[in-house]
């Protein structure tokens, strides 16, 4: 569902903005690298963090990406959120390569849960804001 | 108010990400260029666009800036904001020349209205999340 040219841009930036609603119901955003996986956006982060508290409770998150140069290409993506704890090792090895340019490092799920680690998965449910986006 | 690393960093960057509170309690994230003019980040918008809407209703916007390169720097800020219609011909046009580089334009409060052209002011009332920020 989201448009090639979207997913090409996705896959090749690695970091973005992403927002959640605060308990005052308001957006509190983050710098975040992120993975795309599919229709899914995927970021490592502490489940004591506010933005994991704020997937929690409204289960909902959106990104924004922009690119590094003038006239910034950039896309929003949003949709139903939620944390996971279970099974996210590769994934999270993978997010963690794709930050440090270096190999997957060994990871458990055991290991990732005395880190605190969680994914925050969003499931991209709409694309919005495409602009200057590279042409296919 | 804000910390001088941060001041900086904002006069030194001229793009981030806007976000807004839609009327679902959703955020609304697009990428604008902004101008900081003392304690407030100016943006130049439409007024039937959605972020000027949401500032309408909401009275509130964030501002994320990330810098261009890993480790990405980056700062949120946020505060009151509100619409600005009259007296924005000068802030406009250092904002477009910031835009394009070259000299700023000649403008009136007139001609922009005649484009719709309003000014989203946003009041920086906090800053979190700095990271990375260039050393002063």
């Amino acid at each position: 569902m989201i448009a090639p040219s979207v997913r090409a841009f996705l896959e090749a930036e690695r970091a973005g903005v992403l927002s959640t609603i605060r308990p005052d119901g308001r957006a509190r955003q983050s710098v975040v690298y992120f993975l795309l996986e599919g229709d899914h956006i995927l970021v490592s982060t502490e489940s004591k963090r506010g933005k994991a508290k704020d997937v929690e409770r409204s289960g909902w998150a959106s990104l924004c990406v922009m690119g590094r140069e003038p006239p910034f290409p950039s896309v929003t993506v949003e949709g139903a959120a939620a944390l996971r704890v279970n099974q996210i090792a590769d994934h999270t090895a993978r997010l963690f390569a794709r930050i440090s340019g270096d190999e997957p490092p060994e990871l458990t799920d055991e290991l990732l849960a005395g880190m605190d680690r969680v994914l925050l998965d969003v499931e991209i449910g709409r694309a919005y804001g495409a602009s200057y986006l590279p042409a296919e």
